[in-house]
């Protein structure tokens, strides 16, 4: 089968015949339909130096949001069929560590990832352990399914930042930044402010429910936020932005005992400035998200997209075969939702 | 000043003239500018059983839902000034008993009531603790705020029912069904289901957001909710019937770990059969509320009213002079909002 | 192999001899080393009506409480091997449903059960799902072990009762009241108030930390908990008992927004006498609890083990082999712990 | 009446006579009969660099944490009467700022502060608002009342780290780390480290119920904890130390999800190294406490108080009268429990 992967460390990835995997007995092999490019393959392909460090074991097809139907099954997965199809949680928990005991499978100790531990799906089949695989209609278009572990993702970080019944910020309109914004609509969020360097990424926050986008650019997102609140401040912020800078401001624009969810890649350490006044004495939580829950927030995001109130067409960018990647890998950083690629 | 008063034990009451009331330090005094009707003032005129064996202290003004303007404050009052807008949280706590100091103090044990142990808002002037009047911004129109109480208690149960993320019935639709129909789409409820044998209030509940309104004296209301639902029911119900056979059968449309928040009257004891099938085993959360956090709920309630999602006109029924009441007690159960008097 | 099974409805059991099971691809091989006597054993063995109703498929190996030695590893099974101790999680969740998905494994739609769909534990072999199969040090004794399961079941009641920083009260002593007593202190119940009619069950509730233990047949047990408790009552309530007055009368010893879990037996249904003053307006928490959260409970237990502050000796009422079954159910009733069989 | 006051900015401060003060309305007076040194007291006294520039108005009586008999109540104060004795809660929450109304009075917007913004309790009366005054039994010695305001705060901490169920490692053994030893205990921690680099407060700590008690000066405590948890860390860390080396070492003892409760001095900023890897990843809840919760964290103080397993004595480390407080202000520091002065 065609597989784009990386055979070596450095720039680049090649698109080659590997044979189709054979799967063990607790796993499913599955004929991908639709594959969307994340930013962490971006990362992976231009080898940057936090992807040089990782310890990648190559070759490795690369790819981890998909969706598939279902080819094969092993002798031991009991609750899926061939012909069904499926979205990857891109993590595979042991369900035997620690982490897993403490209702805590998505942050695994022994975490098997997608497109890392596990060959990814940017070929024609990928192959993947049973638990792992979301079951999704089969009237769901697979472009749609592509997108919905990123959506997952923003759903994680909204449930974790408790955004119901207060106003929020979403620092950075990225794909899962405008994700983010939509659903923490949903979620019940009072407000929704989003904040952005990107003028049609403002517009597309806008068009996703934002109540108010701010150019950090050319506006003081900071005293905005605070005039629109009164002076007080949202009660959760979203930080996808991993920027020390725009970090230690979103103190400044959270209540007391408000939250900072980071979603962001930060490189290195983070330095808070006057970190007694701004978190200690005020209370603020800071924490992180890794994933999403397994398998709680899936099924909060299959009740909203069975009310039926996400569109997920605004979250693809655009759409090509997979021999097309570079062309998706440069068009990428523009779009307000994902490429997909057809293998 | 005029007052709608309750004399004596027995139907009825009486719009009499009594002296403006005289307040102590911690007390404002408050020109009423709009008060709403509530079916427990109707409850007081119609001198039910239960309201007859509850020691009412008489004479007392009838009345506890209320926008005012503030005309007198007492000298321990710091945080209210002449001239500004209150509505009222008609329960007062002492903020020293048990429940005070366990972060209840809406359950306080030695708790105040508005039109009960304080004489009501049905009058030109009422005097209350300023511990329990809601500052309000002085645009908005009085009638509005003299729904906000109800409104308050309508976020309270879904607060309490965590109706984010899961979809919701709401059994019965007067007007706190009603509320709790649009508060539980802008608190993240993935679907709400209205049931009601009125066909005027269901169209209502629509109006307001429902995305299924059921008829339960036409509809099998239980097989519906259980249809649209593949089967799992809903993750929260707010049951304002008080009917035992609506109360058993809403245990059949939770999903397991769901919660019944109940708010309805419900005469003399509960009996729920297979206690054992449909509570014990699914681990059902059965709870109740009464009133509002102080003061929490009224937080994320002015959160929503800030975000401007909430067209408060839903809320008002009927508009008259307070001379009118007995038209008002007439015309108020089969309205959609509050019936509001002008004393 | 020798199993003590129930071949046909009505009274009693019998040990006969069945070929060793073979297991599956994601499933283990069990020696049994010991296992314990559970009163739900002991309905089947009766075949109360309630059993009788419940559509139980015979023959069947009965019991579930159990240490074992792992001898066969099925070939999906990853994470335990051949020579590992275990003790039994009854209950096997599917991984696929709506309750699993909800972080709710442990009321899986299509839960498993041992010694109900699954062949159970009074036998020389079992074979189980390696999902729920909860290793355990090579060191614990074996009939430490067995006791493990119902000692699970109390924490995940006393979790849910959120007991730490609270007074507590246990109605009902039998093995998993008494368990709660215990786990109650651990958890950081500020008072632990034990219920029963047995006097050398209460003595045996004072030993384990029990701060007051009061006969229920001699003692008004309501008052003297309100007397304690400065008449506000215990913050939660552990009901064991399933009796319809001692139910009604712990509404009567709750504080306001206090719990009631209920993990007793309640025949039919239950009627609770003015829900509405008692209930509703005081905002108890009445819920439920079946088995133990999968795995959240078996971490919060191992981590009490671990700290060697529950000697499990209190919890092993006598032993005897299993063929001695019979001695076995005439004894336990009376005892303060489990009856333990070797196979 | 004598008081300890601050009159100038610079190191030291005076025994002078000055008038008893004054009441308003909703406050009491009360004669102190017993008040505790807290190191923010020395730190004024010394004058430190974040207190010189904190804005403190001059001249000023000192002294916060207190035992005292009211002799004189305000007009509006209806809970509270001459004779009986109450502790002070050092803030005065204003009950009507965003954060009061957000559940969070003891983080007020408009907070009121006893030694700052109130005249302080170094001193033979101090007067207050009732709403923090904390009434207590008349039965609890003096010195005692002097010490709970500093317990409840390690109340707050523990709350707030959610220790039940959990190992946990406290940092720091000053007064309040040493008082969150016996808490964590209490509140149902499964296992306590205590790491100080004082031995005689380690004594203190194991005598306190820590389960091991490290020398950070001399041990690899680190190492030491992993070890004990095999390799998982503890579940959640109460950080007293304020020193950004053992914060960032606390990274590596904390289990996934875990959470570190900040309550030691930070000055400065606080840089985090590696903290995609290490808290974000990791899922890790960054946190802080202010004071302790009005009132819920009295509430639970209270009950385990009541419950006679905390003796206070514990944490009394000196007395005498308040004419030697240079005394007691150089013996503090080496002591395990406040220096009580009589005023």
């Amino acid at each position: 089968m065609k597989a784009l992967r990386k055979l070596k460390p450095g720039y680049g990835a090649e698109l080659v015949d590997i044979p189709i995997p054979s799967i063990e007995a607790d796993e499913v092999l599955i004929k991908v339909k639709a594959t969307a490019l994340c930013k962490s393959d971006i990362d992976v392909y231009n080898w940057t130096p936090l992807v040089a460090s990782a310890n990648y074991r190559l070759p490795l097809t690369m790819g981890h949001e998909f969706l598939g139907e279902i080819v094969e099954v092993g002798n031991a997965v009991r609750t899926l069929k061939v012909g069904e199809h499926v979205v990857g949680e891109t993590h595979v928990p042991c369900l035997r560590c620690k982490s897993c005991w403490n209702n805590n499978m998505h942050i695994c100790d022994n975490m098997g990832v997608l497109g890392r531990s596990y060959q990814g799906s940017f070929a024609e089949y990928i192959k993947m352990p049973a638990v792992s695989a979301i079951n999704v209609s089969k009237d769901l278009p697979p472009k749609y399914g592509a997108v919905m572990e990123p959506l997952a993702t923003a759903v994680h970080a909204l449930m974790k930042g408790q955004v119901w019944g207060k106003p929020v910020v979403v620092l950075g309109c990225g794909v899962i930044g405008l994700m983010s914004v939509q659903l923490a609509k949903l979620l019940g969020a009072t407000r929704v402010y989003a904040v952005s360097t990107s003028l049609n990424k403002l517009e597309k926050a806008v068009a996703l429910g934002a109540d108010k986008a701010i150019n950090s650019r050319t506006e003081d997102w900071v005293q905005i936020i605070l005039d629109e609140t009164h002076g007080y401040g949202v009660g959760t912020a979203i930080e996808t932005t991993g920027n020390e800078g725009i970090i230690n401001r979103t103190m400044d624009v959270l209540q007391k005992a408000g939250t900072c969810v980071f979603v962001g890649m930060i490189e290195g350490g983070l330095n808070i400035e006057k970190y007694m006044d701004r978190v200690v004495y005020r209370e603020l939580i800071l924490t992180g998200i890794f994933g999403r829950r397994i398998y709680e927030t899936w099924n909060v995001l299959n009740e909203y997209l069975d009310s039926g109130y996400i569109d997920l067409s605004n979250y693809v960018g655009a759409e090509m075969p997979l021999t097309e990647f570079e062309r998706g890998l440069k068009e990428s950083s523009s779009l307000t939702g994902r490429v997909i690629f057809y293998p």
